[in-house]
């Protein structure tokens, strides 16, 4: 009887062992251990099994059991006493429940008073926020998450144990100053800086928090009353926040797609905030004229220059241009960058590069703020540059988005949903998304969720949202190649949708030719018009049934493909182009317009003809 | 002729391998081969050595030169081409240096324009700064740093392993949202919490770059013109700062032995910083009657109250009080706390416990200035939790500290340099030390460093520092216990160096008593006097040549000794006391005080003669 009640005071079944765990037996089965002697389960004093007979409860090997318990033991949860076995040490949690009894309580009640003395504009609640289950999602357009395929678990594994040397943990983990780690220090210095052209002493470089900390440090550091700070519009929602909260004067600059527009109203700015390499958030890239014109501008005027040297290292379009700070003048061009962002959202690093006694200042700030950015992340992300892991990381990354971002303009420039117009980049993870005037993207954000589809509005970015609900953004970082297109197709489709529900009368109907019509019209036609990002097309409609088509400021790209009338219909089938699947459209021509329709009779493309007669002469 | 020339063309100068690097022979050759590429010294195109050559010519197993050229060719910095070897890649780094040509230039230009738009307060240089090098003193009394044989390396890195894995970079990597790890939530919510007596939802918790961000976070959400924040006098110097960059109104509390004195002018604040654990920097806990008082004020005047729960988990002298926000009439209480100080130089977490809506806003504004705090270290720290080894680190580390402030305080009472006091503390790892009122610290600081100590002065703890230079810091973290004797007998004697060369002649020098006459009043006389720490001691100087001493309110300290005559000066030698060694002192008394004096016939030590005619007579 004293037998059978003794065995039926195991501890196996606290002890649950999860197949499916990441964690190996030996720590699975320390931490349930730890769990239950914190729940006060297992108490001071209580002898556990022999390692034999817990093996055997649990069914993993007595190895296993005997190892845990020895690490129990070198830690202080266990005691091993001789001949007598392993018990539950005396005082093994430190510090002890106090005696008072926990009341269980709701803090609702505080929370009327705490908010009468809250920071009115902090706590208002922001615009659009990701779904947090946004990789349940078939098609996350999504920016600033990243499929997991994309992570360099190996090489950030490598770093990470060079990183938690004996050696190396002294240089991270004994001071608690206020300096950063020397080495990545010396990495950023002379690896990434040269390649912006930008040459720095150590004095001038502080490691931030991601590339958010060094906006704020600088926010904290000039904005304040009687300043005034120049910013884009569209711009970075923080950056107009962080203005606000230091109640300084905002003058919203607009954008083009050259960039940053150099106007009359920046001589009033003291402080102008600009993302010339990847504007955020329209991608565009600053021209090196207006970059001349700016700094000149800073000069004339004498204000400072925030460059927020976003995505400088994913420019697979077209070669990068220098940074503001590098060029001539660019003394006056405080500079802010972070590792990539493939990096940023688990280990957040930047960098800010400025003249020694702003650095200085920053750092002092830094210090009141958060103090330095994990010392031990430091030393890892030093060393994953210094093995080179970085640079291969980067090219494997831009390879990947280079061939998602195509996929994602060849998507948008076939099915063109509602006449979209899209500014041409460099290089990036997104595409700013221009709909037709009558767009509200907050309800195609909501009926693309009901399909499946994360899509960010663009109203956020807007200093002065009025008139500008008909844009959003389309990023690539989060879903695979090959969800691209049907995701297009399926965008394309929630906005027609979306817009018959509207009633939006906007795209005028026409009488489609019939067939005979449509041949004598486009057989031996050369049709102009607009890729969706804005680059010319011609097409030869040959009298021969074939099609030539030149792409492109300088007809880098070039596609043949065949053409034919089905009834009233015209059908062509490119080599390449439009996905190589053939596709017909009714055809209605006013003038030198000529437009495709689709079986409703609306507009589905439009472009002029500009050389029937004299072909067909 | 052309053979030795290419002989010379040997890459092996270039990979200078140190054998005393901490980086593996491989990683050390991959690291220099990186460093060669991006320095533009083996070209693109440029064929490598075969490995076996490239091993035989720097003495290394070709084995470790070819595995560096298989990752290298991994990670695209390297080609290898079929039968003809192994090249450096074509596009090897992936953003070039532009064009443009760098000209090197100092930015002190903008310098002074920038400096004037900068804020003013940031600008200005701070109070005392601990030397960088201050490993090399020998005696580093000096908080916030570790000697490195207390972190624990091999828990770490277990945790680090665990954190590493596939599926755990996968919550921690891909989400750039705003949500902290839900496991460390747990940890700190269900282990942590409940020590100090705290309930709390996940949503009531914020984790955060130490405790210092959350302080920053609560300056910015609760501090601005018009609030007046109550802040502990000596305090944080760095909760000053926030209160100062917000325009807050700040009102200073003093402090006394137990803790913030509950005044009539609390009743004027809007918010109470207050660190009642171990009050910050004096090291004294609140007592529970001081607590209830300032939770009562706090209702009665409605104010919010920022507990910071600073070394709550560093209490070996005495039992932990239960926190602030764990009593009735908690409920306005913000509570900010951290991980051990053990991890924070490297690992910096901390946490905030707040009603909901106080934890939303906070959540956004940290959002604004630096997202949330790295997730790697998150999740690795949870798994640190999970795993026992938090616990197994503060029962070691403890262990030590304790000793090692116990060390300290007999030492201070040994030496007793200059009439010392230092306040009663519960534990921790610092003593507040009060020289005699013409004592400056600062020049003690500068002497002490010549004498290769590190001494943090007093007087930037406090808002108002007239007539508080007297007051510094011993911290024992960073030194050895058997450093802690000697150093505070140099320090001893530093102070008496520095009292001589100012002349400061506060020290009174009393005429000795004969030999004869030391007799006639010590002998059979009971002498009461207090330690250095406050404690109340008595000593039986019997007639038969023995000591009997007693210490502590309850007498909890005893020890028993010998003492005799010599010339003029009376000897003693304790067993245990005052290190169990024999020391001679001149005696002087008036009326019934009686003094002990050295060499020079100045006063080492005082005490009250109590019943030196009653048991003579």
């Amino acid at each position: 009887m004293t037998r059978k009640l003794l065995k039926t005071r195991s501890i196996a079944p606290l002890l649950r062992i999860d197949p499916a765990s990441t964690l190996s037996l030996q720590a699975q089965l320390r931490t349930r251990i730890v769990e239950a002697i914190n729940a006060s389960v297992l108490v001071p004093g209580r002898r556990l099994p022999s390692s034999r007979k817990l093996a055997s409860e649990l069914g993993i090997s007595r190895n296993t059991a005997s190892l845990a318990y020895q690490q129990l033991i070198a830690d202080g949860h266990l005691v091993a006493r001789e001949r007598s076995g392993v018990f539950v040490a005396d005082s093994p949690v430190l510090v002890k429940h106090p005696a008072r009894a926990i009341a269980s309580r709701s803090h609702d009640d505080t929370a009327s008073e705490a908010r009468t003395k809250m920071h009115a504009q902090l706590a208002t609640s922001v615009g659009f926020r990701c779904p947090p289950d946004w990789q349940k999602y078939r098609y996350p357009f999504i920016e600033g998450r990243y499929d997991q395929s994309l992570f360099p678990v190996a090489e950030w594994r490598e770093a990470s144990r060079l990183a938690l040397g004996v050696k190396e943990i002294e240089t991270w983990s004994i001071d608690d100053g206020d300096a950063d780690d020397e080495m990545l220090i010396e990495e950023i210095r002379t690896k990434l800086l040269p390649r912006r052209g930008i040459t720095a002493r150590p004095d001038e470089i502080l490691i931030t928090a991601g590339e958010q900390q060094a906006l704020h440090l600088l926010a904290e550091l000039f904005a304040r009353p009687g300043i005034t700070l120049g910013m884009e519009e569209p711009g970075l929602p923080s950056m107009r926040e962080l203005v606000a909260l230091r109640a300084a004067e905002a003058r919203y600059l607009d954008i083009d797609e050259d960039g940053l527009i150099v106007g009359p109203e920046i001589s009033e700015c003291d402080i102008v905030h600009v993302s010339p390499s990847r504007q955020r958030p329209t991608g565009v890239t600053m021209s090196m004229k207006r970059r001349e014109a700016l700094i000149a501008a800073a000069n004339t005027n004498d204000f400072l220059i925030i460059e927020d040297d976003f995505e400088c290292e994913m420019n697979y379009l077209r070669e990068a241009q220098p940074a503001l700070h590098a060029m001539t003048g660019g003394e006056r061009v405080l500079y802010v960058a972070a590792l990539s962002k493939l990096l940023a959202p688990g280990i957040r690093l930047g960098y800010l590069v400025a003249p020694a006694d702003v650095i200085s200042a920053a750092r002092r700030l830094r210090g009141l703020t958060t103090k330095r950015p994990s010392p031990n992340n430091q030393r890892t992300a030093a060393y994953f540059l210094s093995l080179g892991h970085y640079d291969a990381m980067l090219t494997r990354l831009n390879r990947v988005c280079e061939q998602r971002l195509i996929a994602l303009r060849d998507a948008l420039n076939h099915y063109r949903p509602e006449s979209i117009a899209i500014p041409p980049v460099d290089g990036g993870t997104a595409y700013w998304v221009k709909g037709p005037d009558g767009l509200d993207a907050n309800r195609l954000v909501k009926a693309a969720e009901a399909k499946g589809m994360v899509i960010e509005p663009a109203s956020d970015y807007f200093a002065d949202p009025v008139g500008r609900k008909n844009m959003f953004r389309l990023g690539i970082t989060s879903l695979p190649v090959d969800r691209i297109r049907p995701g297009v197709e399926l965008l394309s489709q929630v906005m027609r949708d979306l817009g018959t529900e509207t009633g939006d009368g906007r795209m005028a109907e026409h009488d489609h030719l019939a067939g005979t019509a449509v041949r004598k019209a486009l057989s031996g036609a050369t049709l102009l018009y607009k890729t969706v990002y804005g680059e010319p097309c011609t097409i030869e409609v040959r009298r021969n049934g074939t099609l030539v088509g030149r792409a492109g400021y300088a007809n880098e790209d070039r596609d043949e493909g065949k053409w034919w009338i089905e009834g009233d219909r015209w059908y062509r089938s490119w080599d390449r182009w439009a996905y190589g699947e053939s596709a017909g459209f009714f055809v209605a021509v006013e003038g030198d317009a000529l437009y495709w329709l689709n079986d409703d009779g609306r507009v589905v493309d439009g472009a002029v003809i500009v050389s029937e007669r004299t072909q067909s002469a």
